[in-house]
């Protein structure tokens, strides 16, 4: 790492003969297979624009530039270049790096970015208040070739387009993969690009056809033929420069052609190739299985897990291909997410009624609602997070024209690693004030199974929230058990305090219920919530204490104090969950316990709020 | 209208000879002009699709053949043609017709549509589900110039492409003018295919240039060109076979077209050039003021409005003006809501600060983000159905970071006569859930400015929901006040009832409040809600009533429960809102009364929960 060692900001970069790049570019990539594989993290996008974040820190001068990388995953060689390369080793753990660009973590990190297709929009904001401040900085996205064919990249596109004196780059790094392998008309455009026959082969064409003075004219011709009848490219026709493509690990030629485009006013667009898990062969040859993963040995690779517990996804997915075998009607549905929902077995059993719509998750849901439209049982997988990205797809085209589409919701509140970008905090909220929604939260791996049912032979708008990674351990039963719409579960009966627990919260609420004989109820509906059951436990308890994983504000104990109002009870209510403040990356079981959501934060709060004794008089 | 009373269904229709379709459409649209006169409702866009809708009915088997009108708000021929044409006298009304499709009013309506770019992924739905029902249908799409650059519509047309067996026609109905002029690239785009110089330009360039043998060899290379070289248009490039533009206004070449089409497999594109307000010559002059409107006399047109009150949306224009006179890092932003937003003004005067992005929620949400993210202060206008559309960008790049940007939240609540798709009903529930945000509604027209102020001085996003249309008539004042951030006011001092009123809910609450001698608070801040306040309306009242124009699930009310908990409080609370359903059209003053959320309404429903002499012993 004699080289690396040496760069603890673009500055010391800059100092760099162009020469030794490439040699810089091996070392970082060496720099970032070790540090991930102590760490975990995202492996093959980091590895495929290791020459990019070189040649744009070499001949930008950020942060005076402003540098965003769309998505964000894909920015570990942009951290370690500007003077974070020794927090690598706390990536993605509990007050440690995040894992994508962060505002508040560097002033080289332009503009925070997780989800997909922003980074042009945001771009575009920001060479606009160039021009405004009469300033002359570059600002410049970092787009993959999933990234782009989500729908707010072309609507920045179309809105750039229109301004011819502002200080744009935009860089598409074609890898040719996002998550999951693509699926659009535009991938197969950009392989048409690729190939090199697209005006390549007109030329050549032209070339061996004619000869002589016909050549001459057909020269002129194909002068004309540039302008008028080829406009090269679908950039163009958004009112880019295009140019490209061109090899993405090649440095030197990455250096020379920014340097040009560096010069240049007005959008400009670089089209570069790249080659996800580039220059490590076990991420080269499966970069999906590299893409995001925990430790691992550098030499040896990923070792197939042995013994773990499924996790939440795994049951979905299991699930999923049962029921396709009993109903013809169920489609499953995922915006490039295949592998991260555990739609993998499905859409290989199933390829007629499986559907990767690309990274589109207004299409994804409005699609649905279409094939709902004609009889069908539509699954959309989606995180809960991107879900946001649908909102007004599932109140406008699902929920006001009650169609029936289920929302396997995964990864709902707190995510670990992946952070405050990714928090799945807010569905509970989002989704429990749009009407006839129907939405359950199952607190182990059989219930989510049976809610999963039962959303499915539910005739209307149904989501069923579920968390990241494994459950308790439940054993899941292979049959199709649905549960009565809007019922809960007492768990168990105790005094004084009844606990009123949803989804995963339930576990550490029976266990808190145990110790200090408090009554324990799984709700399981967040909505339509147990308004019986709500009552029936206010008229024998003192008091009420609601445990969510998702934010307070609005959330699950909230529709329970709504009930309450309702039936005209007025209870003391103490309500537990997520605050209302965003939260950053860490372990999970960290989190919850920083957040008092574990067995003894749950007793703790109840004791605060009620007294150790919780009896009758107490409790005000 | 001889021919048009002869039509009660497309099957009237199909009787007719094409020679006397154009007749009809005279009839037609001459019928709708005399029928929105007298009910108002949409008329430029209805106007611009008359000869469509009949040749599209004339052609296709509707309603098994699927129609979805994106938008939808030019969709009065299709009804009219579809056994609705009596009922248009009772279009937008209480109980009356819908002013767009909707699944329950009619089996032609194939899908509910109102907010924009839906339904190319509505009809892929459709279309693949004839595939795997192995159905013959054809599901057709008729989206505007405006439409088809939100997101959505691309993300639907890229993955349409990748099927080349389904029976899906997308019609873009090129009016080169959605609402507001069109502002982005591809509208230049269209503008180039439009003007014919495109294709055929180059093909006389062959033949002026190039004679004899030379000729018959261009013609070949001319061919290759068009495999190799030019794809056309950009919508090849998407995998649709591209045909236009012709004039959609010619009823007959319509019919031969859609016929010719009507055949084909694969996704076909057809690009027809319309004129909106056709046929009325007022329209015509004036597009974007025949867009939506009252009652007007078709032969004098519409009037000037003379001394009415003006609306939350003016109140808003003449403070945009205002204070960007004071600040020069204001920056005015719409998604194609120039003239709605009430922004005309702002837009002649700072036409460098000013920004229409299109329609394209999510792009101008984030594209103010990057703004903000360079010390400008970007302010949002948007109506609160489409902020929706734009919900993630506001969780991920707005509030996450803590950017300074305000959100103008217009038509929040009740929206009278667009119903249930514009319904500004949840922008509370949604908005609250989401860290850092700050959420003001203004109980009068001065209120409103003040909150601007207020919003726009606050580092960080904040908005100001405020209503469709007039308000009370509140004097307002130029200056530029602003408000302790999460304080209320008491307005009055009552006896055992505190009513905790937010926005237009003040009003009516204190007029309900002096009648039964409650205490009125106008609590103007959402979040951060004002705990003190409601800890002392507690402990000084027995019971308190909350009151909202949102819905109750997850909303302000809801926010007051929180707090009472937090502050371990435990008092009777009855939470008045809009309840958990979609509310159809209708005039706000009647759809208040139904939902008692009048003075009367406000006062009948405490004294129902609370007993007629609301004293102390009653209340539990």
């Amino acid at each position: 790492m004699k080289l690396l060692n040496t760069i603890n900001s673009p500055a010391d970069l800059k100092k760099l003969p162009c020469s030794v790049l490439e040699e810089l570019a091996a070392e970082l990539r060496d720099y970032i297979v070790q540090s991930v594989s102590k760490t975990g993290g995202h492996l093959s996008s980091n590895l495929g624009t290791v020459e990019l974040a070189i040649a744009l820190h070499y001949v930008f001068d950020t942060p005076a530039d402003r540098l965003i990388w769309d998505v964000g995953h894909q920015s570990y060689a942009h951290k370690i270049l500007t003077g974070r390369r020794d927090r690598m080793k706390t990536l993605r753990q509990l007050d440690g790096m995040s894992g994508f660009p962060k505002r508040e973590e560097s002033e080289y990190d332009s503009f925070g970015t997780a989800h997909s297709s922003t980074s042009i929009s945001a771009a575009l904001g920001m060479a606009l208040a160039a021009k405004l401040k009469n300033e002359n900085y570059t600002s410049i996205a970092v787009i993959g070739d999933g990234a782009i064919t989500g729908g707010m990249a072309f609507e920045a596109m179309n809105n750039v387009g229109i301004y011819d004196d502002i200080k744009l780059l935009v860089i598409l790094n074609d890898n040719d993969m996002s998550i999951s392998p693509p699926v659009g008309a535009l991938n197969r455009y950009f392989a048409r690009l690729m190939s090199g026959k697209f005006y390549a082969t007109a030329k050549n064409v032209g070339k061996t056809v004619l000869r002589g003075p016909i050549l001459e004219i057909a020269r002129r011709f194909e002068e004309h033929a540039k302008g008028l009848i080829a406009p090269a490219t679908l950039f163009e026709e958004f009112g880019f420069n295009y140019v490209g493509p061109i090899d993405g690990h090649d440095v030197e030629l990455l250096v020379s052609t920014l340097k040009n485009l560096k010069q240049r006013t007005g959008p400009q667009f670089l089209h570069i190739v790249t080659k996800k898990g580039h220059g490590y062969k076990l991420a080269e040859a499966d970069p999906v299985l590299y893409h995001g993963l925990g430790k691992f040995s550098p030499e040896e690779g990923i070792k197939p897990p042995t013994g773990l517990k499924p996790t939440y996804a795994d049951i979905f997915g299991n699930w999923l291909c049962d029921m396709a075998a009993t109903d013809s009607k169920l489609i499953g549905i995922t915006p490039a997410m295949r592998e991260g929902s555990g739609m993998v077995q499905f859409a290989k059993d199933y390829p007629d009624r499986f559907f990767d719509v690309g990274i589109a998750e207004q299409h994804a849901v409005t699609f649905a609602a279409g094939l709902a439209c004609e009889g069908f049982k539509p699954i959309v997988a989606i995180y809960s997070t991107f879900l946001q990205r649908a909102y007004d797809q599932l109140i406008h085209d699902v929920a006001l024209q009650n169609l029936d589409v289920t929302f396997a919701l995964d990864r709902s509140g707190l995510v670990g690693a992946d952070g405050a970008t990714h928090a799945g905090n807010y569905d509970m909220a989002y989704l429990r004030c749009i009407p006839n929604m129907v939405i359950m939260a199952p607190s182990n791996e059989n219930e989510s199974r049976q809610m999963l049912t039962t959303a499915f032979l539910y005739k209307g708008p149904a989501a069923v929230r579920y968390p990241r990674g494994a459950g308790i351990g439940a054993p899941v039963e292979k049959t199709f058990d649905s549960l009565p719409i809007g019922k809960g579960k007492v768990l168990r009966n105790g005094k004084n305090i009844a606990i009123l627990a949803f989804g995963t919260m339930v576990a550490p609420s029976l266990a808190a219920g145990e110790s200090i004989n408090a009554t324990v109820v799984n709700m399981r509906f967040v909505k339509p919530i147990d308004k019986n059951l709500i009552l029936e436990m206010a008229q024998t308890h003192h008091a009420l204490v609601t445990v969510e994983e998702g934010t307070v504000s609005g959330g699950a104990g909230s529709a329970v104090m709504e009930a309450l109002a309702e039936e005209k009870m007025a209870n003391p209510v103490l309500l537990l969950g997520l605050p209302d403040k965003f939260i950053d990356h860490g372990d999970v079981s960290q989190l919850l316990a920083i957040h008092k959501l574990d067995k003894n934060g749950i007793i703790t709060s109840i004791q605060e709020r009620f007294g150790k004794s919780a009896d009758t008089c107490s409790i005000r």
